[in-house]
């Protein structure tokens, strides 16, 4: 059972939802459970408005924010977990079955942190730009020959684990981690320092970069640690800068 | 985790649905979980017609039994359960939680009987005549002031109750840890860089050093990631020392 301010800190995040009944399913399933806080990025502007404006249409629909890109979505977030139906992306990722670990772990987060539950879109599922601002992702136990689940019945499943008692046993706890606008902070500096040092390079851009997001995120960086890292970029930055001129 | 045997045993009942839409739901969330056998009993004609012609409607759906008659569709059943979102029904029937006793008393029936799962209408839910030819109730523990859960995403819940295996015990996966060694050889890349860069002054040398060692300890870094960051801080290093000359 989690607490009201438990229910409160956590984000559900539907990116590119294109299906106006998969949003609404998202938003009845979140009042069902006691969730309010419904976050859409990107959403096909028609199926937004249409899920707004349906006949019973909640107060937590009308409430859900829209957002231009999954970092301004999760930026006070101290943890971002994305949803895949995907196996092979454990080669990336942690990966954790929703009924094995991750339940656990997710309500154990929530005990203190906010946290973002990503769901891709009803076609692609998460892309890989979204995936590099997950730490960890979550499996729903579906079966080898039909993986992919409807995005209103993925949403309802995991918050009932979420809900449902008694809680399973999180992980150790390892200090307050950092929130994800901060490991974004983080990675923009390295990233600009991989820049000016040629590792980094021109065309090649876009992948290497997103390799590196998702290096940082595997770090699992304490909130405690967040400005001593962001020093040492920064300062590293400069001296990069001012040898240029 | 049910056997293929104990999954071919549970009947899911769809009593007086209305929507095609959701009749399709609770096909792809039985073919989700494993499930096979789908019942429907006195389904609007046009809802139960629509729902099997629509694109991708599976061969589950297809082979779907429909019924006159609840008591038809139950009679090789020995045990038949309803789902309900009321809570006073327990006058009249015991009444049991999804996540406490239900599933683990639905999952040990199933071991040797089959077992049929009967959900009600969308607006009504199960009348007191189809109440009547169960044994029990379960209920999925929504907030009192919003009970009622959509047909299909309660069928993905009560399925996902009954597949899922109970938490287990081994910490989650995180990838193997790096090594001291490697993570001393990446520390002093990192403190060359910042003596580089004049964040590590002459003098104070050795009390920021060990904050630095301090610092990188804490990330908990994985040893599949040990060349990438040995890599890019070679890179600024190299960067650092050419401008120099």
């Amino acid at each position: 059972m989690l607490s009201p301010a438990e229910l409160d800190r956590l984000r559900v995040v539907l990116v590119d939802a294109r299906n106006p009944l998969n949003i609404g399913a998202a938003a009845r399933a979140m009042s069902n459970f006691g969730f309010s806080r419904l976050r859409v990025v990107n959403p096909y502007e028609l199926a937004f408005r249409k899920a707004r404006s349906a006949v019973g249409a909640s107060d937590l629909l009308a409430a859900a924010e829209q957002y231009n890109s999954v970092a301004d979505a999760v930026a006070d977030c101290a943890s971002v977990i994305g949803t895949t139906a995907v196996r092979h992306r454990e080669l990336q990722h942690p990966l954790r079955r929703l009924d094995e670990d991750a339940g656990g772990a997710i309500r154990k987060q929530l005990q203190s942190e906010n946290v973002a539950l990503l769901f891709g879109s009803e076609k692609f599922g998460l892309s890989n730009e979204d995936l590099s601002h997950c730490h960890w992702l979550v499996r729903i136990p579906t079966r080898e020959q039909h993986i992919s689940m409807n995005l209103g019945q993925a949403v309802a499943v995991c918050l009932y684990e979420l809900i449902r008692t008694p809680p399973a046993k999180g992980p150790a706890v390892r200090g307050k981690p950092a929130r994800a606008g901060e490991v974004e902070r983080i990675t923009e500096a390295l990233i600009d320092a991989l820049c000016l040092s040629g590792y980094v390079k021109r065309g090649s851009g876009i992948s290497t970069k997103t390799k590196v997001r998702r290096v940082v995120r595997r770090l699992n960086l304490a909130a405690a640690d967040t400005d001593m890292w962001l020093g040492m970029l920064r300062q590293i930055l400069w001296k990069l800068r001012s040898e240029k001129q």
